[in-house]
């Protein structure tokens, strides 16, 4: 009864569908549920690294809020990494028992119970590791590479972050390769009161597994300036870190079947796992929330899409991809015309990056004029609209990815204080707003 | 012979009464050891609270560094406590084991080291506290009290912080009179990466001694929002700091005689202690290499002061304030005609705080002009000019306060990010000169 009312309700004033968009908009901006979908998940669940119980029941919330605001929404099965934190303590003996703050890389192994101590061999490209050779046998490697912050300040913070991660991801390896007992690197940020950022880091299976651990900025400075004043520095490092059985986990799916090409599909999705330092508010609560709020909008003003809109939040973006990778072997065989991703945070929105070639893309732009009311109308081509989307990109269908602001991301970007309170409420409905009409109008 | 030499050099060159204070900023200005000294403070030796092996060490490197200037110097023995942090681990069991992040308030007495469970109430004033009395039985309470960020950015950084300081002094007693468990605040401090800022509580030893510690801003703020949500919160908290028999430490004692009246003193002094979460770079390593470097600087350009200057650095200002009492105790006897303290940072000078009244503060301003040279030669009349020489200041002898821009000082002040890396040496020596060049004035 309540539902029939509803739609009367909307039958007095019909849409036009040319308005859809802007009515979408108006409404997210007026009474927008984003940001008490986010506080659940920061608030109440808080942390989801896959694995986790927090990870299961953030799926079963998010399943379950699709399910009571009337929306199709099933588990799709993705066995998941469990990797757990430990103990991460690290000090100098040869400077007072200095302490060191660092944080584990997400996949390291652990080092023996009681620590390990080396002498520490700064390097600031695999150039110079390489030059270095045969004398990093026994030492512990520290990858010195700051976020370049001239190109952060110019906005090209993802550009800055991609430039200085690969020996996150990539060091422990390089290092063990000449003997190295572990690796650290400074913590990929732009931002730090002492902050360690974790991450992904990837083994190559012809070398030794080798510990690997993020230090704080300061902490990297600080053994930047004690190597520079050629004093020897022996470093004490505990990592407890465990690498458990797989997990069976899932991505939530929910749709909206279209009215006229239910066998065209327009995703938009986001990630559910977050990193386990922080409560992944800006990475990526936001964008579950967003997500969320685009079925939700289009499910209550009783809209009918022409194609299917789908909703996927996938399941270990973090530290393994395999929720991306699990959609695309079980659903490649169906016809995708466009992925949407949102991973970037919910700053003020500033458009979106888009695989979509010159014609296409001046052709989609002519039907997305009503996204400038969230100053969301400016479409960058880029290779890459995002992780978990980047299989159905790969294979030919055209990408798109919010971009927020960026200035701020990699502040919070996985540590501890990526949490609630740097999420402006209004920001958010806009950034919400901005995906659900393009959800929409790729839809129609 | 080569101090001999060093004599000659002056000599040929014979510096004008009048000049000297110009001299001596130039000098520091020019040649600053500041940032070296303070480098080995913060880099070499770090966290320096009182009682433990790092503070001892700041002992010995202090004077010996003074001794190697050819400068007079002793070590005046002072007991003090020997608070040691343990484990400090919290979590809210009603919100899927979300973690807080906190740190133990210093002096706190511990938790079973198996933890304690209670529910959390919120209060924002001593008043709401005895109004709520009998239900805050059995319960933790929390101080949700931020530092006034208006007054920050007003550069009245240090007025917000007594504001809000009471509750992280008096806080826990306050709590225990009405049979609460545990106390927690929000942290003092003006910015947050998910960043606890420690300092001294007290106890009133009429009440039960119970655990107190201080959330980061983030975790503050989310108690805030799910009791706002009336959401029940119950946080398991568990404390293990101790606190060990006292430690036999001293403050380090060094004077340049006075030529015509050695047994009129200009005391100058900073606290060689800190905290233990840091570094204590800008609380109060800084302020000790100012010390250090007035002496420096007047032994190294072979000046005679007319009266004593005397160089003390405290030790246990943080945790006890004993360094400061045992030194007036000692010393009361004396004649001290000036107390300069220098605790509040190394940012850019503004100026000094003085208790000296109208007409002996003009007749000093007319001898003070040469600090306009770093910005220095502005004096507001205070109350207090410093913690450690209060016990001075207090018998009447004028105090004088080195007043650095406070902006950020409270957004590092006691946590973990307070390290070498928030020090700009230029503004550290423009300090160094304000301080030496006051300290020949008021002894000549």
């Amino acid at each position: 009864m309540r539902r029939a009312g509803f739609v009367l309700a909307f039958a007095a004033a019909p849409l036009l569908a040319q308005n859809v968009p802007d009515e979408i908009i108006q409404r997210e901006l007026a009474a927008s549920q984003a940001y008490e979908t986010l506080s659940h998940l920061t608030d109440d669940i808080g942390q989801r690294l896959s694995g986790s119980a927090n990870a299961a029941a953030a799926v079963r919330f998010t399943t379950e809020r699709f399910r009571a605001w009337g929306i199709d929404v099933r588990n799709e099965r993705v066995a998941v990494p469990h990797w757990v934190r430990g103990r991460e303590e690290a000090s100098l003996p040869t400077q007072h028992n200095q302490k060191i703050v660092l944080t584990a890389l997400g996949g390291s192994v652990a080092t023996p119970a009681e620590g390990i101590t080396a002498d520490v061999v700064e390097v600031t490209s695999f150039d110079e590791l390489k030059q270095l050779g045969a004398k990093l046998r026994g030492k512990i490697v520290f990858f010195n590479v700051p976020m370049d912050m001239e190109l952060v300040r110019a906005r090209r913070s993802f550009d800055a972050y991609s430039k200085a991660v690969v020996y996150r991801g990539a060091g422990a390896s390089r290092a063990a390769e000449y003997g190295a007992v572990a690796a650290l690197i400074r913590s990929v940020g732009s931002d730090s009161l002492r902050t360690p950022h974790t991450g992904a880091m990837r083994y190559d299976p012809k070398q030794p597994k080798i510990p690997a651990a993020a230090m704080a900025a300061e902490d990297a400075m600080l053994v930047h300036r004690l190597l520079a004043r050629r004093e020897r520095v022996r470093m004490h490092l505990a990592l407890t870190p465990r690498l458990l059985p797989d997990v069976m986990s899932a991505n939530v799916v929910a749709e909206i079947r279209g009215s006229e090409h239910p066998e065209e599909i327009v995703l938009v999705g986001a990630h559910l796992d977050s990193w386990d330092l922080g409560t992944g508010a800006i990475d990526d609560g936001s964008g579950v929330a967003m997500v969320m709020e685009t079925m939700r909008l289009i499910k209550q003003m009783n809209l009918k899409p022409r194609r299917t809109i789908r909703a996927v939040l996938f399941m270990n973006e973090e530290n393994g991809l395999n929720g991306g990778r699990q959609y695309w072997a079980s659903h490649k065989h169906e016809k995708h015309v466009a992925a949407i991703e949102t991973d970037a945070g919910a700053a003020a929105p500033t458009g979106f990056s888009t695989t979509l070639k010159a014609d296409a893309l001046a052709a989609l732009q002519a039907r997305t004029k009503p996204l400038a009311a969230v100053n969301a109308d400016r479409f960058e081509v880029t290779p890459e609209t995002g992780a978990d989307t980047s299989f159905i990109v790969e294979s030919g269908v055209p990408g798109f990815g919010l971009v927020p602001d960026p200035l701020h991301y990699f502040d919070y970007h996985h540590t501890p204080a990526d949490t609630l309170d740097k999420i402006d409420p209004k920001e958010l409905a806009q950034d919400s707003a901005a995906v659900a009409a393009l959800a929409w109008i790729l839809a129609n």
